[in-house]
């Protein structure tokens, strides 16, 4: 995998995606070797063009030499976990280049589980020596947002004629904007969009000298700007080069804390047997117990258990005990 | 408040949006009051009309002579926390009826805040004498979806003419729909959504005798169809008057692992220093411990700090000490 094979790529985000133990395993060996890519976050909301777009900076990179890496963040189903647009990514017309890896994730999990696996699936194709990465996702859900925010650079699409709720939705995901992009330019009221997002800008304080997002207009479908785009991509690159160590901590920050959540809720349901948590559940569902007095009870109940051998099992393992 | 207090109920509300402890307090002494309402959540993607939508369902709960909560999700800048949807819910024609009160929700955090602070807002709601309680939600995120899920009854709402993209995020919320909804219906293509879902449904295996989400069309904006919508969710109501508490359950359990999580990453933020933290995110970021060591460490430290008087602290809580 470190030698940028593909089928092994393939195969560790599957180990990923399916958070098997040896996806963590492989993680805590590869992690060393990873921090070289440029992470592109592409987000808006549905039906903006993103997977076009996406596709377009996949040539542009590929006509600059480098190599991608192309993350796409599939809404999951509760039930099923079906990834849905997996067929429509793998048919992209880079699917017979070596130099383009596109894998499309359905995450299952709760708790960040979104947030992590797409992490880990970034730091695999970062160690297999990925110039860019690409990650594409719906910018709606706070999930996703932290995706992107937390990307070396992150493009927001929007189009001309999207009702009042987009527009809306558009308020959260407006200030993680490194570039804004106007897709379907050709479309009646992209200039009237292009303006708008411009006064928004006039509205936040950019400090002198910092960077301030340009607002491009794209038809991704023709090609028409993508050039342009790509510029910008380089623009922000030069002109913000500590920008991916500055992210890299916000980033770390929320990925560890997310991680001690899951982690405390897997070691919860390891020391407390089911059925007492289960019983917690019964209780608070037929109103005996409130929801907060139940998890102080639960997360007492675990505390003694871990006052076992389990916590010093965990004390052991390792990793805390040089500080 | 529990008298139903208009403004009481507004400011308890905001209390828990806030994430005061005031909230928590609140909610532990009216939790043995609530479990009467009947939750109503509508999702879909955005621009399909669901607040039009929610609009003409209380109209109809109104005629017969049901009081309702409406809470509306807003999408939530990451940065500046901004409720944007608010002031076209407070537009209300509803909004000088006391027997409705609309309340539009932003909320901040991380780690299930969403999911956390709407379900407190419908115990509020439900202790303070509301008959039907009403999310609208946009469908797409893990966290929104949960919201929906957790409802007494899901609307799950769609439209005519809406790209690939908004029908891939359909299969997200597929599963969850107690009754479809193809709104705009007098648009071209309405029969076509009505039977591409009816196929999806056919492809599902129902069991005989279960609830067979029915398929309707509407024009929320002229009311048409919303009186048989009404009905359904009528139908609904009496053939499976027992969903409710198998939901309760489903949506307890997911929430006391919520709950657990935040609780978690609260307490290791108030046991380990701040500086002591940020030097695991520096290191980290850095690549000189991979996250899963470090949040193996940061557990530790956790415990080992714990051992003392916090964890006696939470223990002589009292609220586990019955089990």
């Amino acid at each position: 995998m470190l030698e940028g094979d593909l089928r092994s790529v393939a195969r560790a985000i599957s180990l990923i995606e399916d958070c098997a133990p040896e996806g963590e395993a492989l993680v805590r060996r590869i992690y060393g070797r990873t921090g070289r890519a440029y992470l592109v976050g592409v987000t808006g909301p549905p039906g903006v063009g993103k997977s076009t777009l996406v596709d377009r900076l996949i040539g542009e990179a590929r006509k600059s030499g480098q190599t991608v890496g192309v993350i796409g963040i599939d809404p999951t189903s509760p039930f099923t976990g079906g990834a849905v647009l997996g067929d429509r990514v793998r048919m992209s017309r880079h699917s017979q280049d070596p130099g383009v890896f596109i894998r499309s994730m359905a995450t299952r999990g709760h708790l960040g589980g979104l947030a992590c696996a797409t992490s880990d699936a970034a730091l695999v194709l970062d160690a297999s020596g990925r110039d860019i990465i690409l990650i594409e996702t719906v910018g709606v859900g706070q999930d996703e947002v932290d995706i992107v925010r937390a990307a070396d650079l992150s493009v927001v699409t929007l189009v001309p004629g999207a009702g009042d709720e987009v527009q809306a939705l558009k308020a959260g995901i407006m200030e993680i904007a490194d570039i804004f992009v106007v897709n379907k330019a050709d479309r009646e009221g992209a200039d009237g969009v292009v303006s708008s997002i411009i006064s928004s800008l006039a509205l936040a304080e950019i400090p002198e000298g910092a960077w301030r997002p340009p607002v491009l207009k794209t038809v991704a479908t023709e090609g028409r700007g993508v050039a342009e785009l790509w510029a910008a991509v380089g623009a922000f690159r030069r002109h913000s080069p500590d920008a991916g160590m500055k992210r890299q901590v916000i980033r770390q920050e929320s990925r560890l804390r997310e991680l001690l959540a899951q982690r405390y809720v897997e070691q919860v349901d390891r020391v407390v047997p089911p059925e007492e948590f289960q019983q917690f559940v019964t209780d608070v569902a037929e109103r005996r117990v409130d929801p907060y007095s139940a998890v102080e009870a639960i997360m007492s109940r675990a505390a003694r258990a871990l006052r076992g051998p389990v916590l010093n099992a965990a004390v052991d393992h390792g990793a805390g005990e040089g500080r």
